[in-house]
């Protein structure tokens, strides 16, 4: 917006770096940086550590590959956690809108992706053998595939049912329909179609 | 939206930092948070470092108080901006509003704020010593007051004109109107009076 007339490198360097985080304009960037200039430097002190201290101490749950700074996440070392269902989801981040619904009582296992051979994801990219490992140590009953309705979720879910055939095991996933408030008017012809076949008796 | 649930509080102390800039909800701070997990190592230093830079390097320009690295900012440097035209503006990032527009060939005097006696800010908390001082040793034949319309704007521009009493100079101000663009049904009452009162012939 401002181009490079803002007066200063540095601060149109760290509006430039700033512009690069997702949902973040050239306006928002600057906004930003102006205001981190013009609050005490505690506060800019203080997000630069911030920083620094996340990417410093956040690692991956050696279980799930949920979020956590210890060896374990908190869901995987909770012992009231359900053991016997599994909820397979995509990223780390999955794990915490699945635990804001606070309808899945099991514990996670992150994949790290969807199938996508266009984009060059394939089964050795995703943590399918840790499932399977998982599937050897743990006495899991139900499998809940949490993956996006979109084709690679779709061809995700087919994979890894294939993946888990042989073992006893009920493998569901995710109903696909109208959200809730959702109006017909604006709902997509391939959700209605789904929600159409997926109809329940009431 | 996550409260204290993301799994790691050097995670949740990210996203309460970031929340705190301008503009960013804590959906979008927890968006950037995990982009700078998900990242490159090298894209959260470089931010952090930027962020450190800017607040180190950064620093007012000794003369108009605009941003700049170095003593006098670019624009009091520059030998080719008329000297006799002085603008005076609210904040530094207002001198860049200006350029952008690329209307003003003079220098700039940042104010540092507009009078507000509820705020508790006066005219001894504003640089109007300053402006008194540069009128002195500067050639100033014209003031343009480029403050916000807004009944601060409004009495910042009275006391001004009072301050420069005395002075062989022109003051004027930024006219007051209907935006380019503004429909007259989307316009308040207040501009609409004042776009009135100061209609010009064509």
């Amino acid at each position: 917006m401002f181009g490079a007339s803002l007066g200063s490198d540095h601060l149109d360097r760290l509006i430039r770096q700033l512009g690069r985080m997702p949902g973040i304009g050239q306006k928002s960037a600057t906004r930003i940086a102006l205001h981190l200039l013009n609050s005490h430097s505690d506060e800019s002190a203080e997000l630069s550590r911030a920083i620094i201290a996340m990417r410093e101490k956040v690692r991956s749950c050696d279980l799930c590959s949920g979020i956590t700074e210890d060896d374990l996440c908190s869901i995987c070392e909770n012992p009231r956690r359900a053991t016997g269902e599994l909820c397979i989801v995509e990223q780390p981040t999955d794990v915490f809108s699945m635990e804001r619904a606070a309808v899945f009582r099991g514990r996670y296992h992150v994949l790290g992706g969807l199938l996508s051979p266009l984009d060059g994801i394939e089964p050795g990219d995703l943590r399918f053998a840790e499932l399977k490992a998982r599937l050897e140590t743990e006495n899991i009953q139900e499998i809940v595939l949490a993956l996006s309705a979109s084709v690679e979720g779709e061809a995700t879910c087919l994979y890894t049912a294939r993946v888990l055939e042989g073992h006893e095991l009920r493998i569901t996933r995710l109903a696909t329909g109208i959200p809730v408030g959702g109006h017909l008017e604006f709902v997509d012809d391939v959700t209605l179609e789904r929600a159409f076949s997926g109809r329940r008796n009431i």
